[in-house]
């Protein structure tokens, strides 16, 4: 059979609808047919570079990778799943065999299979076929559009709670109003955090964040002209500690600092808001190349973690979060399309605005008829 | 009484000899007869400089914080030391009532008054002041010179075991073979790492490195002419991981790097170099501004740690390492002085060897007769 | 002067009013004018035993330990407080020069002045003097009965959060529903457990809690006749396991165990109810030989932790957690006496109601007028 | 084809040979030609009492579980080991997809499927098929005796260094002095543990601990006649404190205490020996139900773990500790037999020594000719 309609790029700027032939699960797999998919800035980024640092995109390949469905088909040895059941699809198949898989890192193994990441296909289609256990059964009160932001909840989860290791009571500073900032300052809130400081250049988007999960926003002042980027930083984090009495110790400093912009200005810039003793975490894989004072790093002892997709626990975590109501992701849903509009549904992504001018924070596209 | 002679730094490559007042104990302190104290590269930075970072020689300051001595007096609350005994002296009193104190991070104190770093005097004087927990026992086997050797020793220890977390089994890639760097591979000797991988551009210094505590080493090539920094670091990395058989992941990763050079490059080489899930520990400031990937530390989710100083334990644990045989100290004491050659000694540690040519990796000198 | 009437606990049964010396602070010390001071368990059983496992009355104490006030004097180099600041008092004094207290646990001192521990006196009194970084300066929103309150409130976070790692999504059982039982419950809702289960032997102390944090109660069944205490605590939880379906992995496993009953059959039954990999924590000092099985906490590697009294951040996080109104103190001051009434506050504490028989939570006793 | 003998324990006491079906490799399978098995004292339970706990044999079963051999087939998608390879073989597999699996505690997982404990059949035979990740290949310089030792010192690793997480210059005191405490002591001593102290009832046992890897050994006294196990426990901790001056806090602290006895009083006597703030650990099963003073693991704040097998990363830290000769295994070897001779085996094992009088610690059973 090969009624599996499939949203494929082809090469730079060149998508196509395709059919691919229906996967067939092994025995701990399971299908799924997909209902509802975001789409995600590294979507976006294939399509217009055709590359993502060292992962290149050399075949036709099926883009999505944030998505939710109804199992289609269950694999001979699945038992906690069965044909009918809503999940939340992880989308990173690990090998379960090496060292860092068994050491509860799977995220770093070299032979994980991740959705819509160069040579592997992604989740566009109407089925896609994965191992029973990176599907996880929506509760009730979550519908398969919450089920789709699971992943980029995951992302912010892996960030403020596994690698950040935020406590109730501590201080949040996050730069970037992105999805992803936002669902980081989401579970920020959702964990308890004191404070939760949001900095974006763009005033709408911090207006949103206070709206949604932010108790503080931040507005950097422009660059003058000539000036560095590296002073240009300073001057930003004199302000900024000055403007929110932001110190180095003490109940006013903050505890956890999430770049979820990839500025080289935000990461320079956080690396003096940042609290004597505490953490930084770069989401997501930034500008290469920036320039950093590692002085600021040394004297208050900071420990920088780079943070990549998600790893053991971040998809229970995720939906016990939206299933408790502590994090909300209906506000972030700006834009919906069917699956026959995707092409539009990145335009918007890619314009950051639809034609009607609204600003896209999320868009989500359903699945094929 | 005023028999305390000083050696101090009255302003930018100027130093003298000034007796000041012989320090009295408060209840809980101890004052030590100072007797050996070792150089460090910080000593000789103030002397040219004038400044560390935002830390400025404003007013005339005695040298020197790498210190052994005998107690000459003690306060009326110290129970645990008596006259005579021979001490090691950690050199940061610290306010022990601040979070930071009480949360065992005392090295981060704001209010930490560190001998040598303006405007605290130093301990190159007949006569030091300490809190009493400062000063440490040596056991019988130590002598004063190892016990000046302390200080440096606690700054491995800190980087590689309380911060770098190294396990026996573990392997290490060090880079900068001066006295910081060496007693880092031999912290990570002591402490059962598998490798000890040594880096420098002086072959001479990897020479001594491998007859010390290093299982390998490692000559990085010239740069090209042209070649950026970053372009030389990434092809420089490829060489290295070559030659030794690095790799991301497996047995043949490296789990743990420490900069002690605080060169660009080193710490360019080290984000390619380090194992996925591995960490980084920068020991010492370094250039204030440098370029990095950080690309390669999310995709590997690199933990990279700032280190200053030392902590809670480093102290203790340095004498068991040394006092145990597990850590050698007089391979590295090259150069020795009396208290009146002191600005020779400098001379020697500013120059990198002694006017008889022979390479200075730690010069003591000894207190006034 | 001697205006400072105080609270004393001269033998087993026998208290009385004595006017004690004000005390005078040192440098870094505050005197506090104590308005606020709730009874603990511990101050009623140094009245009835006259001591607490090795802590033994020898010498006329003053009683009391969870108090709040205002300051009425600082020392000369206290620089965060002023006279009439309001203040929660932590009451351990400790050296802050051990190894213990410079690594983080100065819980642990061993010469820590614990208020109304002997030979240590206690804090009602209408002035008690403690080190300017044991008082804690009270938010607007909470009252000086609040301030009281952080101390058991503390007890609670050091069991809940800092010794027992809760993380939010996470899940909890805490056994014995007194104060201590139900702010270690409050403490867990605040962080974001997903289940909060409570159990007791009384269902009005179950009915409150459920009331309160928790989310689920279990009510055990009365031992058989002759039934051994293991025998019936197996069958307790293999009927508390039944009834509110906890499994040993996966969603439905309990994470986190807190013991606050310090009965027998509760660690027993405890045993068998936390998860495989889980962590009980036993709060206080229970009973001193108990029989337990050691071969669930070895198949399921559970971690036991003793927790005693609170550590750094603990008052913080405590303070943080009920201004911020995460957790409610009011619904637990269930009494309020004057100062002179005193004996009757604790006769009503030891019977465990006042005697108009309402059921005594927590008693509160004001400073002298 | 059947060529695969097979030592079966059919019920209590009842052991014979059988022929089984030579096992096929799956595509992530190797089958192993088994060369040497070492006998575990739980072999000897399950042919003496028929279970162990919760742990039944009800069928035939095979025995052993702590062998190394030869491959013989590899399955399609295995890479990394090829037909020869000599390998030390892990017994458990598991399932590798639930909670515990992929959060780092396989050891957990409540799918395993480990040698010899029932139902599954054990190593004791020609082929033993087991997934390839749990096959590790041997260094040149360890036989394949080596390689079945790797089973216990990886129980000892998991002890130790995993959950106990020794650092190097903790002290340690094992109880016990079995194949399993040796080799924790092994493990301490290869971890740079500054003291090791062994303790055990039979004055020959502590002997060889000494020569072996205990730097100071203590044999406790003879309980008195009527005296409580746990007076007689309290008794013989103060003895053993006074001989080895053991103090609570401080550098004469005992950090890490491990039980490898399993004994009632050894647990008791350990609560009274480990130091403030330090860690019990539990290995093996021990008496299910003992009496204990809680109140020392609470004023102490004692960490208690329950030690189950092994986990991530244990079997590879144990072969690295043996290759480079930080460990020892040849003294352990006291006793070797053929196949044929396998109920020799158990019977001196069982006894604690040969037939010549010479005592048992480690008994190795070749694999079929």
């Amino acid at each position: 059979m090969a009624d599996n309609p499939s949203f494929v790029l082809q090469s730079i700027e060149k998508v196509v609808y395709e059919q691919r032939p229906v996967p067939e699960p092994g025995p701990n797999d399971v299908v799924v047919e997909v209902k509802k998919t975001g789409i995600c800035g590294s979507d976006v980024h294939y399509l217009v570079e055709g590359r993502i640092g060292d992962f290149i995109v050399e075949k036709p390949m099926v883009l999505g990778h944030e998505s939710a469905g109804i199992i289609s088909k269950v694999g001979s040895d699945v038992k906690h799943l069965k044909v009918g059941d809503r999940v939340a699809m992880e989308p990173g198949a690990t090998c379960k065999r090496c060292d860092l898989c068994k050491a509860g890192r799977y995220e770093l193994c070299a032979d994980i299979e991740f959705a819509a990441t160069p040579p592997y296909d992604g989740t566009l289609a109407r089925y896609y076929r994965l191992p029973s256990d990176l599907a996880y059964r929506l509760p009730d009160n979550l519908t398969l559009e919450d089920g789709a932001m699971m992943e980029p909840l995951s992302v912010g989860v892996h960030s403020v709670s596994n690698l950040g290791g935020l406590r109730t009571g501590q201080s949040v500073a996050v730069f970037g109003c992105g999805p992803v900032g936002l669902l980081c300052m989401a579970v920020a809130k959702a964990l308890g955090a004191s404070r939760v400081i949001a900095v974006d250049i763009v005033p709408q988007r911090l207006e949103f964040a206070k709206g949604y999960a932010a108790t503080e926003t931040y507005l950097p002042p422009k660059p003058l002209e000539g000036e560095s980027k590296i002073d240009y930083s300073r001057r930003n984090a004199e302000q900024m500690k000055k403007e929110l009495n932001i110190q180095d110790r003490g109940e006013r400093a903050v505890d956890l600092v999430i770049d979820a912009s990839g500025a080289e200005v935000s990461i320079q810039t956080a690396f003096y808001i940042v609290g004597a003793g505490g953490t930084f975490v770069q989401v997501g894989m930034g500008a290469p190349n920036i320039t950093i004072n590692i002085a600021l790093l040394s004297v208050k002892e900071v420990t920088y973690k780079g943070s990549f997709r998600y790893g053991p626990g971040d998809y229970a975590l995720a939906i016990s979060l939206a299933a408790s109501g502590k994090v909300e992701l209906k506000p972030l849903v700006s834009h919906r399309y069917a699956f026959n509009e995707a092409i539009t549904a990145f335009e918007a992504t890619r314009a950051g605005k639809s034609k009607d001018g609204k600003g896209v924070i999320k868009a989500i596209i359903s699945g094929p008829e």
